[in-house]
């Protein structure tokens, strides 16, 4: 590449989409690209000229280390949705204007599914218009339900999180030997995928019972069957741990945390319900119906930040997508996004290759139907043959006075 | 010693009750001690003769390791309280019962406040019956609240993942460029002493702004000047990130989670009451003042169980006063609590004393106030040198098919 290159985060955090930026930066620096520039809170720094400088931050012994152990995006991140380009030429004007500047050969752009929109909505208007530059989408998302590629990245590290978390938490729940158990109900991110939720089979181990049901959006919640299933599990047990998916709905479409706000539901950039209070509102009517004690714990940003508790697979695995992405810009690429494709799982090997990221924008894909159990709240072995290689592995935080250090921008 | 010894766990676990197990059953089996019991589901199990052995577990190459790592209480915990003696003498005649009949000569009980207690009763009832048997504490809780001791094993791993999980939320919530901040509300546990929230004021580093301010229940918590606070913080920062502990209280001695659940708040055996929701009342509080986007997160009993991020010296200080609570024992000391007294902070120093049980048994340690700032949500560098060093290691778990391996009892 004779130009200089942009990275840009976008969308909720992970634990490792620093990963991917250095990724981009050590496979630019390799190619001999001039300057890497990283913006300063996604497309709409970008459009403000927010830019800076990589090489101050990386270009020593420690910072790339640094930066793939430091949670949440380091170059900081937004929700901005571009504008459909009819009306609003002068928005993707500017962002060519900007990359001309400083002579920005290709955009690289770490995010989900709105994100990789971004990547589609620059990279058509750069053919509509025969601009030459180029833009490449890097997948990242916790939630883990973009299309085409096996995985994301992103979601192995909220998995593992999950996992650790849940097998200390049972651990915890089920140390009072009273006749009657606390249910403990678990409440995991995903607006419409149960990626997440479905990870809370992972806490089960020759050494964890595990938890006793799963509930996901991907089936619709019914209250009664819920509780009937709480109350027999009651009856058997000494401890009860439910996980349930932020995003599970009743047949009449409603989400659960819906008629715990009353519907006062708060609404993003992109029109997403911001969720919140499934667990405490299944809890208090748990509680109320059957007079047991109960706690709901939510992993809130937790899940998506606790970087100490990264996968190596998915620090990885981050990496990777954001170096073959250099690679593939420096092929001649645009409009496309880095996919992750598994060879196999023992010993589990995963490639990448490139995708026309139209195939991919706007998609949600969600938890297959062979992997949840019959009765529903539950992951079958499917799951966890693809699910357990992407937790595996751990890179151990650089701890300074007792807590893990992270890299800051300026 | 002659005859065997019983150990026994008590009250909330926390991420290193079973290091405490473990440094009993190490130095037992140094002094030649033949059988070394361990309660299960603590006094109340012990009354029903269950009592597991923990050559068991123990006896072998990677036992007490993988104890160290275990997190909750290995022996299962109870929250039982001994009733008075006079009208149940039975109740005291058959621990004296088992006891002889397992040749059991020295009872360790590990445990807080109420755990503390028990041994009281126990050693007293000996005393007034001539009995030869000794009852020994062995100090645990993560709500460091305990007296005469420097602080408790438990707090400095509970802190640690506060600071930690903060660290990564602090950074979560500051990833966008936005004007308007979300406000996000910690909650952390804490039922009249605020330890471990004032843990939060761990987060702050070179790498890390922090958090915006401490709410603690050694100062009464004020509505108005809250709000105040929030939205002076709302104008000046891009992120705000405040932490509560679970046991604030209004001028007219009601806690704030009562508010939340509108004074139905649950009780337990001791006649606590179970506190939970204070960070979602005030997040939904602000949120309606305000207007802005809020975020509640309670770190519930993740805080205690998340052994998987244990202090290194907590882990060593919990095995020591296991350890030194046996030599204690041997040396015929009876009625007694293990101390940690700590000698220095640079470096940091700490040894080990006994201590009469009547001084601490049911005696609640409160943060002191010149450690809390002037304004009352925050904590100055008294704290902070007391601290740190509580926190400071880590000892890697074993890590097995993706998260932390576990002991489990048969």
């Amino acid at each position: 590449m004779k130009g200089n290159i942009v990275v840009g985060q976008s969308g909720g955090p992970t634990a490792v989409i620093n990963s991917s930026v250095a990724g981009v930066y050590v496979a630019a620096k390799q190619l001999g690209v001039k300057k890497v520039y990283g913006m300063v809170h996604g497309i709409q720094g970008f459009l403000a000229d927010n830019l800076c400088d990589l090489d101050e931050y990386l270009d020593n012994e420690t910072g790339v280390e640094l930066l793939k152990r430091t949670p949440s995006a380091f170059l900081g991140s937004c929700r901005f949705k571009m504008p459909k380009i009819e009306g609003n030429e002068e928005v993707y004007e500017k962002v060519f204007e900007i990359m001309e500047k400083h002579d920005i050969e290709c955009l690289f752009y770490a995010g989900g599914n709105d994100s990789m929109d971004t990547v589609k909505m620059l990279s058509d208007y750069a053919a509509a218009h025969n601009k030459p530059q180029r833009f490449m989408g890097v997948p990242k998302t916790i939630d883990n339900d973009l299309p085409i590629t096996d995985h994301c990245p992103g979601y192995g590290s909220a998995a593992k999180y999950i996992a650790t978390s849940l097998k200390e938490v049972i651990r915890d729940n089920s140390s009072f030997g009273v006749e009657k158990p606390t249910i403990l109900i678990a409440e995991i991110m995903g607006r419409n995928a149960g990626w997440l939720a479905a990870a809370a089979a992972l806490a089960k181990d020759v050494d964890c019972e595990g938890v006793d049901a799963v509930y996901l959006p991907e089936r619709t919640f019914d209250m009664d069957a819920f509780m009937a299933k709480v109350k027999d599990l009651a009856e058997r047990k000494s401890s009860v741990v439910i996980a349930v998916s932020e995003g599970i709905k009743l047949s009449d479409g409603r989400y659960v945390c819906e008629l715990a706000s009353e519907g006062d539901v708060a609404v993003d950039a992109f029109g997403h319900k911001q969720m919140s209070g499934t667990a405490a509102y299944l809890a208090q009517a748990v509680a109320a119906e059957t007079g047991l004690k109960t706690r709901a714990i939510e992993f809130s940003t937790l899940q998506r930040a606790a970087t100490h508790l990264a996968s190596l697979t998915d620090i990885n695995e981050a990496f990777q997508v954001g170096h073959d992405a250099v690679i593939a810009a420096e092929e001649g690429k645009t409009g496309m996004m880095i996919t992750l494709d598994r060879n196999g799982n023992d010993p589990y090997q995963c490639g990448t290759s490139v995708y026309d990221i139209h195939a991919i924008a706007n998609v949600e894909r969600t938890v297959p139907d062979e992997w949840i159990t019959e009765d529903g709240c539950g992951l079958n072995e499917g799951y966890e043959k693809y699910a357990r290689p992407l937790i595996m592995g751990e890179l151990q935080p650089l701890f300074v006075n007792g807590t893990p250090r992270h890299l800051v921008r300026k």
